[in-house]
């Protein structure tokens, strides 16, 4: 790993996304949430995801200059249309516009049809809190896990995101419904390594730890098995009915085509139910409960969602980012 | 089992809480929620619950008469102390206010203290989805869950309820944030039966499928291993920091004692949204795509979160409810 300047690595982004067609301002808010992602330690969904995310402005699926339209509203929700603008730019003017009815009317929804893949959700979550407000939302998907009960791919790993806003460090829950995604089980398999606990079925149609076993079947297993293939279900479903949007079933399996997706924004404003302080020391006390509650192991005590961030940050910040040189030469070359 | 008719179950129910202090119509109420659970199919937190219920009235937890209070409210968002009244009529009058919130402003949201257990926690998604609406509702509980990486519970198992609205039959999840509760582990060591899954961790922590050896551990799986945990302990947050309520930590271990506790109900009103004909064949697609799609065993087909509900409480109308003989005799002995 070779590690860059988060202003090296945002105007860099921001620099081919102005060749094709960004305005200037929305080139550096695009890259500045890629780098963002990165410099926080989520790898997966940050800066690694940008040649992807180029190859869709080239086939056509993200048109780089749309914006979200507000398509009718009520009361505390709305209901925008993506018009497959960049993803995750419209999700952030989502949360925006729910945290905006959040602090009008204690509580705000957002209902996003026709957008792309947000990267990483937790970025709306941080931007929920940073502003004092829980923030909920989540996004459908193409169809990556079989249903409980199922063979093929039917359901979208569809991740989830519920933030609590806390000055020491906000609790961000980022989680997809599958319990490992294919990177993750592509990333075992290459080290020939077996999973902590069963990800998926193999070819006999049996629970396994074995990442390529999953990977030939192409059954991975969702999160607490029936549970998470419910979860999944009905997060699917109030996405696609509020957002009167695409639901997974009618995307394919080939994710550079994994476009028009639905989401859904929660912005509530915790100061609108009652003293600010009084509600900050509850997440303060809960936060340590768990830090007194022993661990299995004593030099890995038990960690609220989130909880590493701040440090990952403030470390890549001083040290630059950790990003891998064949991905960074990719980059350089776009 | 024998098999009771609705209305004596109800009646018989009725006339214990008459005896306790109820009013005529509250204790009409509150026994057809437990009974109507029972119908359902989910024996577990239906009649099921009435003997711990009449204990917890005698105990001093569950106050009979007193009905939940308005503490605050601003735009959609309602805060309400529940003054330890009955669990199940606080957490309906509290739904129903989140519902008349969401007709007025697309959305509602209420925030409800010092509550008690709301024994079957679907019964207020399929109140919102009876009303058109979707039902998202959570509750703390006592600690029963180690948190991932821990020894001993810190976590409440959170049931969490997502429901949607649909003529031919709402989708209604509800899961608790364990693998098994305690219950099911009690009755698969009862019968000598492994779990089909992991469902805990044995005295020498390993995950273990065996029901004994994880209720002598006392260490319970959260579902989706570090994902439920990560989920249960923000869920707790947002009940507690809403309503300024009790969190998880702050209650023992005795389930006789699990009073106070917090719960959220959000309802969203997708009329407001757009029109309900195109939601409604939304959402009637997702429901066909997993009928659709293939099973694993070609007898079980794939079935949304509720699905069955209403074939149980069909033939349970018809034929009478099945109720375990012991219990009716210690019913009909309160």
């Amino acid at each position: 790993m070779q590690r860059i300047p988060f202003a090296e690595i945002q105007a860099t982004l921001a620099g081919v996304l102005l060749k094709l067609g960004f305005s200037s301002a929305r080139a550096q808010h695009c890259a500045q949430l890629f780098t963002q992602t990165t410099c926080d330690g989520v790898y997966s969904h940050g800066v690694a995801r940008f040649p992807r995310f180029v190859a869709m402005i080239h086939n056509g699926n993200v048109h780089v200059e749309t914006e979200p339209t507000l398509v009718t509203h009520f009361g505390a929700v709305e209901r925008w249309n993506g018009n497959r603008g960049p993803g995750n730019l419209n999700a952030w003017a989502s949360m925006d516009r729910a945290i905006a009815l959040a602090r009008e009317h204690g509580i705000g929804f957002v209902a996003l049809a026709d957008t792309n893949h947000w990267m990483r959700g937790g970025t709306y979550g941080w931007q929920a809190a940073d502003a004092g407000m829980i923030g909920i939302c989540w996004t459908n998907t193409l169809p990556n896990v079989p249903a409980w009960g199922g063979v093929e791919p039917c359901l979208g790993n569809n991740p989830l995101v519920i933030a609590v806003p806390r000055a020491a460090g906000h609790v961000v829950l980022d989680m997809a419904m599958s319990q490992f995604s294919y990177g993750a089980l592509e990333s075992y398999s290459r080290r020939g390594q077996m999973l902590p606990v069963d990800g998926g079925f193999n070819a006999a149609g049996d629970l396994t730890r074995d990442p390529a076993a999953i990977l030939a079947s192409n059954r991975a297993l969702p999160i607490g098995y029936w549970k998470g293939s419910g979860l999944s279900t009905v997060l699917d479903m109030i996405a696609a009915m509020t957002s009167l949007g695409i639901a997974t079933h009618q995307l394919g399996s080939d994710p550079l085509q994994e476009a028009g997706t639905s989401q859904v924004f929660f912005a509530i404003h915790p100061a609108s139910l009652g003293p600010a302080d009084q509600s900050a020391r509850i997440v303060d006390e809960i936060v340590a409960s768990l830090h007194r509650s022993p661990a299995a192991q004593p030099d890995a005590p038990i960690r609220y969602p989130g909880e590493r961030t701040l440090q990952i940050r403030a470390e890549n910040l001083v040290l630059g980012i950790p990003v891998d040189p064949d991905l960074w030469q990719q980059i350089l070359a776009l």
